[in-house]
C-alpha cells in the first residue's frame, strides 16, 4: 500500500512537470514498428483526423506539380483508418539501411507525432528509423568505442568572421592532453542549404566512424566538418540574427570566399588538435556545392590535400554572379588540375547516382580530368542526388583515406 | 536572361533534392511572428484541418483529465479558421524571456511544421521562441565570444559502464593545449527523464553562460552536465539498443548508484580538461531528482564541493526500493550534513516554486538545515515544476559560483 501511494505522489509530482512541459502519449504508440520480414508498420490513433499520409524515399517515386511543372516527388501512400479512428499501414520488406520519412495530418505536413527520432535537413524535419542486418547497421548505434562530437568556434579572418562554427567528431581515445599521438584529418564539406550539422545528423557520421574503426575498415581519424555557407556564422539558430527559417538558396558561397578563406579553417585545426600537418595526412570531402568546393579547394591548393573526395558535385555552371565571374578561384581551373596531378593526390574519388541531375556534369568532368591524364576514381551509383547516396559514399571512401 | 536561365537549372537540381528529403514550405509562412508589442501571432495555412490548438505554458491553465482524477495543465487555445482556410491567432504581449508551446492538428500533439525551433525534453518535442528584450535575452544567442559544447564519452567503473556520455561546455577561450591556465567545474544535473543534453536545449545553458561570462556577471567555468540515469549509458537514441520512445520512469535513479559512480566523473573530467583540483573550484548542482542528487551527492563527498545548488529538489520520500532502502548514500543524512556543514560549503543555494508540489518538502528540507545551524539560502520563486523556473534559477545561482 504504501508502495501505491508513494507511486500516487510521486506521478502526481511528475504530472505536474507533464502539464507544463512534457507530454507522456498515454496509449500512444511508437513508430514505426520493425517487423521480423523487415517491413515496417505504422500506427496512428487519431480519430478527428480525415486523412494521414507518409511520404518518404523508400515508397515508389510520385510526379509532383512545381512551380516549375511537374517533377519527380517521393513517394505517398493514404493510410487506411478503422471504424475506431485508428490509422495503420504497413510497407513491403525493406533492404537494410537508414530510411527517412515524414507525416501529412490532414494535408500539413509535421514530423511523426510517434518517433522522436529525427534530423533537420535545411528547412526540413525528417524522421528516420534503421533496419538492421546489413548496411544499415554502419549507420546504427553499435557496442564499439564511441567519438566524441564538438561544436567548436574559431576565427576566420579570411571570411571577415571573428567566430564561426565548425563540427569535430574525435576518434574514441583520442585525448587533447596526450600530444605524442597524431591523427590524419578529414574536412568533409555539406551542400546547399546545410551546414555543420548535416553530416552529424543526416549524414551519421560519428556512427559510421566509430563502426567502420572499430571493424578496423578505416583508420583513427578527426573529421571537421564546416559551415560553408558564407552568410552564416554557424547553423540557424546558433548566430546573432539567425532566428527564421533555415533557406536552401544560402547567397554567396560559390562565388569564391569560401574557397579563399578555407585556410583558415586547417590553420585553427592544426593548432587546436592533435594531427599531423602534412598533405599525406589530409583529405577533403564534400556532397553536391561541398563536392564543388572540394575541386577548387583542392585545386587552388594543390600542396594540401592527398585525399580528394567529391560526392555528386555540383559541377554545373555557376558563374552567374560577377563575383563568381571575377574570382580567381575558378579561373584557369585546367591549368590548376594540371599543376595538382603533377604531384598528384594519394586518392582523387569521384562518386555520383546516374538518375542525379548533376551526372553528365560529372562525367564531363572525368573527361577533362581524362585529358591531362589524370589517375582518378569515378563511382556510378544508381539514384539520384540524396542523402541515401552521400551516406552510402561516405562508408565507401572513409575506408580509403590515410592509407 | 542566362541569369534566369541558370536560375531554372538550379531550382531544377535543387527540386530533384526536394524531391527526395527536403520541403521548401511553399507558401508556409514562419510560426510565430513577434509583434512589436510582444505579442505573437501563429498562421498555419491548412484548409483541410478542421481544428488547429496551440498548448503551451504561457496560456492561462487549465483543468485536465488524467487517469489520477483532475489536474492543473498548460492552457490551450482553438485558433479561428478563416474561409480561405487559414487558422491565426494573436496572445497577449507576454513578458521577455524564453517560450515553449506545441501544437495540436485535429486533436494530434505535434511540432509546428511552421518553427523548426525545437527542443526535446524526455519523449516530447516542444518548440521555442524567445521574446528579447528583458530575461529572455539571456536565453538567446548574443554577439559575444561563444564557448564549445561537446559530447564526450567516459569510462564509468563504478557504474558498471565501460562508456557514458556527458555534455561539456568549455568557455570562449578555453584552449585544451595550453595548462597553465585552469578553470574551475560546475557539475550540473537533470530531472528524471532527463539526460546529458536537457540544459543544453531546455535549460539555454550555452547561451546563458556565454552571456552572463561576456557580462562579467559569472567567472569563467567549464559546465559538466552529466547522464544521472543508471539504466542509459547517453541520451535515448544515442547508445545501442535505445532507439525508443524516452521514459520517463527511468529505473534506478533513485537507489543510491548514480551517487555513488559521481566519483568517476570528477576523476575523468579532472584528467581530461584543464581544471582546478580542489572543492574551491567545484560547483555540483541539479534540478528536480538532480536536486536530490545534489543533496546527496555533497553530503556523502563532503570534501568535494564548495557550491551546492539544489532546484526544486525532489526532497520527498524516495525510499520505496529496497536498493534505496539498502544503499548507505541514504543512510544518516542528518550526520553527514552536520559533517558536511563542519567545513561549510561557501554556498548552500536552495531554489523551488511555490505552487511546486515539492515546496513543502523543500522547507522541509531547510528546517533541518536549520536545526544543524546550517549557513544556506532558500529562494522562494513563484510558479511550479517546470523549465521556466529552472532556467531562471540557472541565470540567478551561476553569478554566484566561484566568487
Amino acid at each position: 500500500m504504501k508502495k501505491i501511494i508513494l507511486l500516487f505522489l510521486f506521478l502526481t509530482s511528475c504530472l505536474a512537470i507533464s502539464a507544463q512541459e512534457i507530454t507522456f502519449g498515454f496509449g500512444g504508440s511508437e513508430n514505426p514498428l520493425i517487423n521480423s520480414d523487415h517491413s515496417v508498420t505504422f500506427v496512428f490513433n487519431a480519430p478527428d483526423v480525415s486523412k494521414i499520409e507518409i511520404e518518404a524515399p523508400f515508397l515508389p517515386a510520385r510526379e509532383i506539380d512545381t512551380p516549375w511543372g511537374k517533377m519527380t516527388g517521393s513517394g505517398r501512400v493514404s493510410l487506411p483508418k478503422s471504424a475506431e479512428g485508428i490509422f495503420s499501414w504497413t510497407s513491403d520488406p525493406l533492404p537494410s539501411d537508414f530510411y527517412t520519412y515524414s507525416v501529412y495530418i490532414d494535408g500539413v505536413r509535421v514530423v511523426d507525432p510517434n518517433n522522436v527520432y529525427q534530423n533537420r535537413d535545411v528547412a526540413s524535419l525528417n524522421n528516420y528509423f534503421i533496419i538492421g542486418g546489413g548496411q544499415g547497421d554502419l549507420f546504427e548505434v553499435q557496442d564499439v568505442p564511441h567519438g566524441d562530437v564538438s561544436q567548436v568556434w574559431y576565427p576566420s579572418p579570411r571570411a571577415g568572421m571573428e567566430q564561426r562554427r565548425m563540427s569535430v567528431y574525435t576518434p574514441a581515445g583520442y585525448n587533447p592532453s596526450d600530444k605524442r599521438i597524431k591523427y590524419p584529418v578529414l574536412y568533409l564539406m555539406h551542400g546547399i542549404g546545410g551546414d555543420e550539422n548535416s553530416w552529424m545528423e543526416g549524414g551519421r557520421l560519428p556512427q559510421v566512424m566509430d563502426n567502420l574503426i572499430a571493424s578496423g575498415k578505416a583508420e583513427k581519424m578527426i573529421v571537421v566538418v564546416t559551415n560553408s555557407n558564407m552568410s552564416q556564422q554557424a547553423a540557424p539558430g546558433a548566430y546573432p540574427g539567425s532566428r527564421h527559417r533555415p533557406q536552401l538558396m544560402v547567397p554567396g558561397n560559390m562565388d569564391g570566399q569560401f574557397e579563399e578563406s578555407f585556410p583558415d579553417i586547417v590553420a585553427f585545426v592544426e593548432s587546436r588538435f592533435n594531427v599531423f600537418k602534412d598533405k599525406a595526412h589530409r583529405a577533403l570531402a564534400g556532397l553536391s556545392m561541398g563536392g564543388f568546393h572540394t575541386v577548387y579547394i583542392s585545386a587552388n591548393y594543390p600542396d594540401l590535400f592527398d585525399y580528394v573526395c567529391s560526392l555528386s558535385a555540383a559541377l554545373n555552371d555557376h558563374s552567374d554572379t560577377q563575383a563568381a565571374r571575377d574570382s580567381y578561384i575558378y579561373k584557369d581551373l585546367d591549368a590548376k588540375l594540371d599543376r595538382q596531378f603533377r604531384t598528384a593526390p594519394k586518392l582523387y574519388w569521384m562518386a555520383c547516382g546516374n538518375a542525379d541531375s548533376l551526372f553528365s556534369d560529372n562525367l564531363t568532368f572525368c573527361r577533362k580530368l581524362d585529358g591531362i591524364g589524370a589517375r582518378y576514381s569515378f563511382i556510378e551509383s544508381e539514384g539520384g542526388h540524396t542523402w541515401q547516396n552521400w551516406r552510402d559514399y561516405l562508408t565507401r571512401f572513409v575506408p580509403l583515406l590515410f592509407k
